[in-house]
């Protein structure tokens, strides 16, 4: 019954009043007291506190200063204003906690210069640079974020102004950003996206402030309170019933903090909602999920646009982390990464959370867990996968993406994969192009070879086809399109499997990729390695490029290159024209390899080749780079001209050690020496591997039946082998 | 009188008798005593007891295996007789320190399997790819290395042994390696080198075990005991009198390990011979000058031929450091590195190590010292200076070579330097090109890029006379000749400066550069800068090339460039065939500057230039490189072309800070803008700096005269400055 009334108020927005009291947004009254009880109890409280103090304290002394709007990202009224709204929100939450009133006044001066300042503004000189000019900052997302804590800072010092201050705040500062946000940026507002979230988030929180009745139900309910736009239509849109978020695991970091905060917001305002339900909890999966979308070391897999070195350390999954522990779920993985993160919000999350970890609670280690990742509203349109394999620091990982395209921040990258050892990626994705907020770099913007070359298909470890990127480089037909989710099974450490399909990308070619991390039971392999089957069926004849970008030094290849002594570009689009071509040959053998080295370890990828006809070339992302935006990354693209059909089988396996320190090197060839396909056809791809010492196994997977209880055979070397389930993974005795 | 008889006995070799006791080279009856007296007392102590118990149980369980010769550096043979000859030493001492007859037992069957094979031994098959061939090993630096090993190992068992067995293993092994070492490898063994080091470490060994005085004095006199060749001569010729030693520091941690192994065989066999107070103790001050010749995070300074990622933690130090504090000083740095070390000797030197840092009388941090250390056997070939600033994890260092070639790992980099920030390279030196042990990498030897690219001078940090290396690429002639002194001043740590001079190089130019460490008493700067003064007279014009390599990402130049699209090297030879040449511009203005970004931290070249006149390239190491054997690094060079005196005036300035996780980005504006030539004569050479907010200060120096009471004044803007002492570094009001 209760949640039947909860549906109802949902959906007709018929809300009680709000609770009138301040604070009562993130941060408030009982938050405030219970951190004053535990003051001196908990390190990471304490320090949290401490912190913030020192912050604060640092820009009172001096001074206030509100500028005229006038440098691009990165420059000095941008990062005066970024840091303006944190020192405001900061002194606000200690004036509420030690009750100091110079912290009060900080506040009360910043929002009046604010409140001075905003009504002469136009749009932000810069702006011309960004679709969505703001006012306070070059982009309106700025201005929105900025919003966010505004609201939050009035919000604490609200009973400490006299009503004239109020007013004058509320009017000439909270109603016009919030105006600004609502109309003037009413396609942002409205809009299913991060910038959506922030701008909604914004007006949500100023509308509980002020009560405003309206404007909150606007940014939960959209413009017309019709629920096609607004907070509820973007959780509904933009997140998959297992918590994924469509733009990939960088930007869910970032779209998390306006999601978290606003659901937190409602939870204290409107508990009825029950927001953190909504939808089949997916806002409580994301949080989780999210620290599971992670690289061994805690950085964010490069889905998508990413930038790497964001790890979870970062200030948005702080909230997200003590939000989630405090009001969703107690699982003792967010006090490993709140443990990681160093501090914790200033409120009744944090106060929990210090507690918990100050009472030993948090565990030793972070437990990545294989799993995969539906994408799509409804859970149906493709996924992502993650399979896992030992601990940190010498955890190994596996990635494929096979979901829908991302928005603007999606890459035409259907099928591709990620792998880590170590702890450090080895197989590695580009991430983005972009020197974010650095003025010297086009104002911290992305880079024009983010578009050129990043997002394109061949700077990923996917296959391109015709030197034409996924969907001929039309992002527009690739948001309307996705790959499909075929087989997931990772319920044995040492034969973890994903296979995913697609037919969008490419018209008349159909794709299968499926990887595998197989450990065979035999002492040549004290780890498992990467078995990589990817199939192309195509009735008309092709050019295949199947490439991977390795981290680390070049050691050897089998294949005889020519090397390039003047190097030119590898093509002159669709980001080939980024690709250096370093060198290239053509296999001799039916397996040809190549081996390179990163830290300690050594790796060699071991793949059949077409003799005479498999070609490989060797190149390196930089050219027609005139401003040097992008990083020199070294890979390899194994091409297949006019091929109908072609199963790229191939191994990347982790062999042997190195050591500088002692100089020793073990190990340095690979044990895996030969793949031999066995069969390919719609039923069936099955393959052997043979290593050094003679010892064969056999990998098999049905490509159109996912009946665990399926019976499944094939015909190898005259005998009959049959399994049943999907795959198969034997010794072979011949 | 004691030191007269020393000194008599020294000539002539008049030896006692050596103490006739069994072990008593490094590891002793004493120290084994003193090992079981102490178990259980000292974690470090214990911890190495446990590894080297580990590792040989892992190689008994094995079973011994003394495989014929047959594989290259990397291979398996190689790696098998260098395990073993670490197992057989650990077995051996641990039959000592526990009396478990296994110990024992296994050594004994090692040794005579070794007896066994040896005599049937030729020159190893793989010894033709190596100048000097060994037995065991392709080269006979490992043969060397395994005698080092075996003798200590023969000497802790050689108690355990009956007659015959002594008979066997000293006649069909010691003795077999000794003459192969003393005669077959006669060249090495009386060469000054520290191939030479371990061959006498060997055979002066085995001569102490076998009680064979004849082969000691040949160890240490040389083979005609004339003092000409041996281990002192090696003392004499190698070791300045400040401890540093002619191949750098990378080349010492390595010859350190004979050198003091031996010193403490003597030490204990012959202790009148005061060996480490040999030569004004050059011994006893080169293990401290060795700790010091390490960048922020104890990686050795690439001074010559280097592998990056060496650092005190490798296994040749512990012994230095371990014996160095028992016998020679116990001084607390020594502790911190055996800290990081993590394990100490089985000797009496690690117990007492194991012991006090037990106590906790190891410091919390190491402390960089600034400091110069002389070149040449008398100290008085040039040198190195290592200027320092800051602490750990933010130190700062600033480095330059002007002493002499180093002979064949020697770098042809007269005046070069190298520049450390937030305990990073920032101004990179190649170090050598070699993937050490590697088999597919040329056997794991040095690679033929490492002679016609990282020896040349182009390579470095310095200037390039008409794009010829140092003395034309001669090395003979380099390794007759040195640059020079002229003045070192570390005194302040806001104004450290070190000035070099070179005439020999290349003929006709007299070079001077004086490297500074400046901070300003102003608060635009947090940290010093780098002023780099770069001064060539020549009566004649030439091309002068001022390279510097960077290390982080390119963020601007002022000087507009012509990027290639197309790649080809810088040149034909000298090093420049290895350069892609990726863009170049001229100079517009007096000064130009080049931004990178490296970590949290931007940096900044400002340099004077000749408008339309000095030109910018913009390289890469990597061209005509078939087999891929060096790394892409990134460089630029100021070039001048037909220039007969040329001031080089820049600064290398650290600036700014971002975040990867905040994403704040502040600063990344250099704030020096402006340098200017005062005046450069023969006398002084003076420029002034100018900041962002306009402040300026005056930097000069004499360049013939460092008396520190001599005056000297300049004309600066029609007024008088002067000055007492060699140089001034002050703000200028105008």
């Amino acid at each position: 019954m209760k949640r039947f009334i909860t549906a109802i108020l949902l959906i007709f927005g018929l809300f009680t009043c709000y609770a009138q009291k301040h604070p009562n947004l993130v941060f408030t009254q009982e938050g405030a007291a219970q951190i004053k009880n535990n003051l001196g109890k908990y390190p990471l409280l304490d320090l949290s506190i401490a912190e913030a103090k020192a912050k604060v304290a640092a820009n009172i002394a001096q001074g206030i200063e509100v500028p005229v709007p006038k440098d691009p990202g990165g420059g000095y009224t941008h990062e005066k204003h970024k840091l303006n709204y944190d020192v405001m929100l900061n002194a606000a939450m200690l004036w509420q906690i030690t009750g100091e009133k110079f912290y009060a006044e900080f506040v009360r001066e910043m929002l009046l210069a604010y409140a001075k300042l905003y009504p002469t503004l136009g749009i932000h000189p810069e702006g011309v640079n960004s679709g969505v000019p703001g006012k306070l900052f070059w982009q309106s997302l700025n201005d929105a974020v900025w919003l966010v804590h505004a609201a939050q800072a009035y919000d604490c010092v609200y009973d400490y102004l006299n009503s004239d201050e109020r007013k004058n705040i509320e009017n000439n500062l909270l109603r016009l950003s919030v105006k600004f946000s609502m109309e003037d940026r009413a396609e942002t507002f409205n809009r299913i996206h991060n910038h959506g979230l922030w701008a909604i988030c914004g007006v949500a929180m100023t509308g509980y402030v002020l009560n405003d009745k309206d404007m909150v139900e606007k940014a939960i309910y959209g413009s017309n309170k019709d629920k096609k736009t607004g907070f509820l239509s973007n959780i509904d849109a933009l997140f998959s019933p297992d918590g994924y978020y469509c733009e990939g695991s960088y930007y869910l970091r970032y779209a998390i903090m306006p999601t978290i905060l606003l659901a937190k917001t409602i939870q204290n305002n409107q508990p009825d909602l029950h927001i953190y339900a909504y939808k089949d909890s997916t806002l409580a999966k994301s949080i989780p999920a999210l620290l599971q979308q992670t690289d061994p070391i805690g950085q964010f897999l490069p889905f998508n646009d990413a930038l790497k070195d964001k790890a979870w350390t970062s200030g948005e999954i702080v909230y997200a982390v003590n939000i989630a522990y405090n009001d969703i779920a107690a699982d003792p993985l967010l006090l490993y990464a709140a443990q990681q993160q160093g501090r914790v919000m200033l409120s009744a999350d944090g106060v929990v959370v210090a507690k918990a970890i100050g009472e030993g609670k948090a565990p030793a280690n972070f437990k990545w867990k294989s799993m995969e990742l539906r994408d799509g509203s409804k859970g149906d349109q493709g996924g992502v996968a993650m399979l896992r394999y030992g601990q940190t620091p010498d955890a190994m990982a596996a990635t494929m993406k096979y979901g829908t395209f991302g928005m603007e921040h999606g890459h035409l990258d259907k099928l591709t994969i990620g792998f880590y050892d170590q702890g450090r990626e080895i197989l590695s994705d580009y991430g983005s192009a972009r020197f974010i907020n650095i003025e010297q770099k086009r104002g911290g913007r992305y880079l024009p070879e983010n578009k050129t070359f990043v997002n394109q298909t061949i700077a990923h470890n996917t296959v391109t086809v015709d030197q034409k990127s996924n969907y001929g480089g039309n992002t527009k037909k690739a948001d309307e399109c996705n790959a499909v989710r075929y087989y997931f099974n990772a319920s044995d450490e040492r034969l973890q499997i994903v296979s995913a399909k697609d037919t969008t990308a490419y018209p008349g070619v159909k794709m299968q990729r499926t990887i595998a991390l197989l450990q065979p039971d035999d002492s040549y392999f004290t780890r498992p390695f990467l078995l990589d089957l990817f199939n192309l069926q195509s009735e008309k004849p092709h050019q295949y490029d199947l490439a991977y970008y390795y981290q680390g030094d070049f050691i050897h290849t089998g294949i005889k290159y020519d090397y390039e002594r003047e190097m030119q570009a590898a093509g002159g689009s669709q980001g080939y024209q980024h690709l250096w071509l370093r060198a290239q040959g053509t296999a001799a053998n039916d397996n040809e390899s190549f081996t390179w080295i990163n830290a300690a370890r050594f790796y060699t990828i071991t793949t059949i080749c077409k003799p005479e006809k498999t070609q490989l070339l060797m190149v390196q992302s930089g050219a027609n780079d005139p401003e040097f935006n992008l990083r020199n990354e070294n890979g390899i693209i194994f091409r297949e001209q006019n091929s109908n059909s072609r199963l790229f089988a191939s191994v990347i396996e982790p062999h042997g050690s190195f050591s500088p320190i002692t100089e020793a090197s073990l190990g340095s060839y690979a044990n895996i020496v030969r793949l031999k396909e066995v069969v390919n056809n719609a039923a069936v791809t099955a393959v052997t591997i043979e290593a050094r010492n003679g010892k064969r196994w056999l990998f098999a997977i049905s490509n159109n039946n996912t009946d665990p209880n399926a019976n499944h055979s094939i015909e190898l070397n005259g005998k009959t082998v049959s399994w049943a389930g999907t795959h198969v993974f034997i010794m072979i005795n011949d």
